[in-house]
């Protein structure tokens, strides 16, 4: 175990879906379908399934009815059998306790256990491959269902951005226990970490975790969503813009990994982003860019300032006025507006 | 007069919108409404009346059921009521005879009359402007509608390419009549024109015409749509395939304008492209680039071959053998598949 | 000549090129040829002319030696020799002083006159057209040289931002003056202006006035260069980003005209923008959309705010503070950085 | 061993870099120097090393003076100094021969063999990472030179792709042996295969084999460098057409892996795609999709029909004719034209 550690086996293949909570149940739904572009793959105990039309999988976000906005739980899918009994066996020896979740809509069964900081988190390897309904075949074998170009069109769930009180353990405990590479940190003076940038493929993010500056736990950041060009994540906005949804931030590019995005909330109040760009990584050695926090204060790459919100609002909220300021928004006006 | 039009005074802002007749009415507005992405404006007389998102005046397509396919008519606008009296002064003038119509769905009277291939045409002046449906405003008032991003999302009618026996002369009515530019010409070493690419803006190309190799007449090449990348043609193909819509040529770039095509055909059997790209042309004097067959044949840029029904195809066909020979179309397969 | 001004005969075809002025002109010549991707077609007399790709005449832009950044003066062409003849009329009979300049370097004779700002100002009908070097032909004849594709590769000069005290005088003086279109307006409770943009085709910007703040007169807020894409201005923010030159803003999208931008200061001080996108404007009828001040303010579309030295910094700089401080910029690192 | 094997563990991190053999050196260096936008890393034993921006390493192609056109070696980069090891070891327990190579220009040792078909490999793990000269860092860290933008501007190699007599069992061997996942096949009734695409990430293509309906041995078909969108390989075409470069194929879209090319033929007769876009691949099941030979033939997917010399031609020839009818192409004119 120990070498095949050392050797950063990546027993984790990729990220599979996250379940999002939401108040307003219904009307999250129709951001994700008429907006998104996702399409409902089954339903059912209070939540939809949801997919993008690149999902070889059936779904990528499970979206659950609740009494507050935030992440339900994030899964991840393991290489192999082999792989899973790994993983869980490493969970074990860490001293993370866990249990084993039942199938749901044809992926499963889960191992779920908690982050260091209390997200909740599955490993699976067990799934279903989507079949297009019957008589919608898509042209070609290679593509999982018809293409059909509705609204931003996500192609699948891209990564998870989480907010933490110690980033650097939560980075550790991905690393460590499962093999994800780091791409990227922003580190502090005294050894703390601002953000990590984490990923089990030659894209650059898959999981991020992010300073909680308000000292929330569990919290969300925010999903991201993959659409195949730049332009596309500008079309979003126009779209965005014209369904009157709050945009946050972009469209424009992170200096982490470089990605282009664009920031809205979804009718309840969870972070959505739409991203594409961003570079591959291909070298497997072990040496993530360590940003210290005034060479990144410094700005180094183009990109608009991201207004003060991006900072402070998770969910779900804690209830701070800085969560809430969104003066310096790119389009402030239509906050609450129709 | 004589002195205007030596000045090529450009009495003709732009084109106004096409008819579209079509044997199976409704399938043709499912592939308008849900592939290319134009919605509804008005409905009355056996035709719909449809816009794309850019459009100010309310309609870019009058699509009406008929026993067959083909143009019904096409429109342009002019410049002011100075200049629509000055067009039909000049009508008279030059012996051809036409009759005016009464509005329809927001524009007119028209001056209805024919091009010298038998092609009917109208110009009109007076239009309204499109007001979105009330509690759909666009965000911005410079946008005449709300951005939907449904299907191949055209923004607008783009040009009109018409089938003619005698190019030549079709291309000097409407540069000597109307003061359209001609920006390139296919011409034999007869004289005899191929092709004539025509506009009344910096853009390329409004009005074009191709020689009819089978010898019908007032036959129509094809209407096109335009996108606002060549990234949205590229789109297109994916959503047309997926549709099992039979693609005729492309994505590719033409010599002429060197505009970036997608030729589809609606269930209708009229040509329909989705177009982006073209160079503008700015030079107001009146020189065209000219293209010798052999200059032409020598296929000095880079692009796909074009299909031989791309030569003869049009609607109506006129029943010969060559215009239904699709063996060497990129996507053979489709024709009359579900 | 009453009844064509009322019709807004388009006596204009479209901006020809600017000249600008630079107290480090091999720097900035290095600037416009490596970066932008100009260029050099012919040189004397203290002067560079630079030609983009797409040029139909030999240059866009004369760069000359000076003791102080700025606008040289702005050219436009006329439609024909009548149309030159007939706006050096209107401008004798409006009292506005002016005289002819010779040729230079294949453009001219120019007649030349102030703006009401101060600004110098051209109108020219001759013109040569270019020709690319021998054994240099480009492909194929529709195209004025080959393709390059280096550095930011602009493809010609798209407009000209001119700062002035009276913005509305301005803008009727190229509306009344020369039929530009008025495409929109920033308009004060007062009735005066914040901002014009005016053009003679259906792009919506070539000749742009905004508030000089500070006072200043004769000044030049911007040159923008035109590239065929949004993706090529992402793609310039890269180049300009590791060349250490400073980008004051963007990429973003501007709510006037919708263009998409990237702002740069060239080594002489001037801005630059690169641009692209943006509607095009068909409608002939004389209807500006009008943003009041608070509409405006209210930022109804999706793109970064702007930082406080675009409103204030225009060349020649008048000293005050407010042109100087660029702590907002998206990347102000690199401010005076190699 | 066995049982990693079976859990196909990715010994292979990615492709590492190919040489190309040319009998024309300076030429072929100034086509991917100037056209390509590589730049020369190092330089000696008649060979030089060529880097893209993106490379991380110091080269990803190695171009050699040679009496003929061709494959040098193409190279992979292994996980870890274990995972180099136990490939080797494969490789002796498989009885294919081999030997160590030295290192060059910063890579290597090298692990040096043949495929089934006799191409030469090579597998390497110790390697440098490349720094910017001085004097001339990027902007960001994460970027391993300056964005230069000249040219096609490719980014990195993103694939090889070899003829071979036994597709199959090339296929295979680097299965088998090496851990590459197979994303598609085109088998014939037979149980032979006509194409194979595999990869060791998740992108869809790194190794391809073709078979060689001339039966020769060892033959290139192509190398294939990456950009970062389909519309940077629209402007290649631009950019190759003016250069008067030979253009064989494209730009249009595989249906394997569904990326978007264009082909050229460099100086000394080698075949290189320019290439973009095409899907990933997330699932670790071994689960190739298969066309059959009459799925494939019935062009499921839209696209230009590739010349006949995509199926013929390799390097070096064989001297058929077959090789050289390339009456179907794009752009024929240009064959040996200035």
């Amino acid at each position: 175990m120990t070498e095949l550690m050392t050797e950063k086996w990546r027993d984790v293949a990729h990220i599979g879906h996250a379940e999002l909570l939401t108040p307003v149940p219904e009307e999250s739904l129709r951001y994700f379908t008429s907006l998104l572009g996702l399409t409902v793959a089954a339903e059912g105990g209070g939540s939809w399934y949801l997919r993008g039309y690149g999902d070889y999988e059936p779904y990528c976000l499970k979206l659950t009815a609740s009494d507050h906005a935030g992440l339900g739980h994030m899964a991840v899918r393991a290489w192999s059998p082999a792989a899973l009994e790994r993983r869980v066996g490493w969970l074990k020896s860490a001293g993370v306790s866990g249990s084993w979740v039942q199938p749901e809509a044809g992926k499963g069964p889960f191992f779920e256990f908690a982050d260091p900081d209390g997200h909740p988190m599955r490993i699976y390897y067990e799934t279903s491959k989507w079949s297009a309904p019957a008589g919608e075949p898509p042209a070609m074998k290679t593509n999982h269902q018809r293409y059909l170009g509705c609204g931003a069109n996500v192609r699948r769930l891209e990564h998870v951005n989480l907010m933490a009180r110690d980033v650097r353990a939560c980075r550790e405990f991905w690393d460590d226990g499962f093999g994800l590479r780091t791409f990227e940190i922003i580190r502090r003076p005294d050894g703390s970490e601002d953000g990590a940038w984490l990923s089990s493929t030659v894209q650059g993010h898959e999981v991020i975790y992010v300073r909680d500056y308000l000292g929330g736990a569990g919290r969300l950041h925010h999903l991201a969503f993959w659409v195949d060009s730049r332009e596309d994540v500008l079309r979003a906005a126009d779209l965005m813009n014209d369904a009157f949804v709050p945009i946050e931030a972009g469209p424009s590019r992170h200096i982490p990994i470089q990605g282009f995005y664009l920031y809205t909330r979804e009718p309840g109040g969870n972070r959505i982003e739409i991203c594409s760009g961003g570079y591959l990584g291909f070298d497997p050695d072990d040496n993530p860019v360590i940003w210290t926090s005034s060479e990144y204060a410094a700005k180094p790459g183009w990109g608009a300032r991201l207004p003060s919100t991006f900072r402070n609002y998770g969910t779900p909220p804690v209830g701070a006025p800085a969560e809430s300021d969104c003066s310096d928004w790119p389009a402030p006006a239509y906050l609450g507006q129709p």
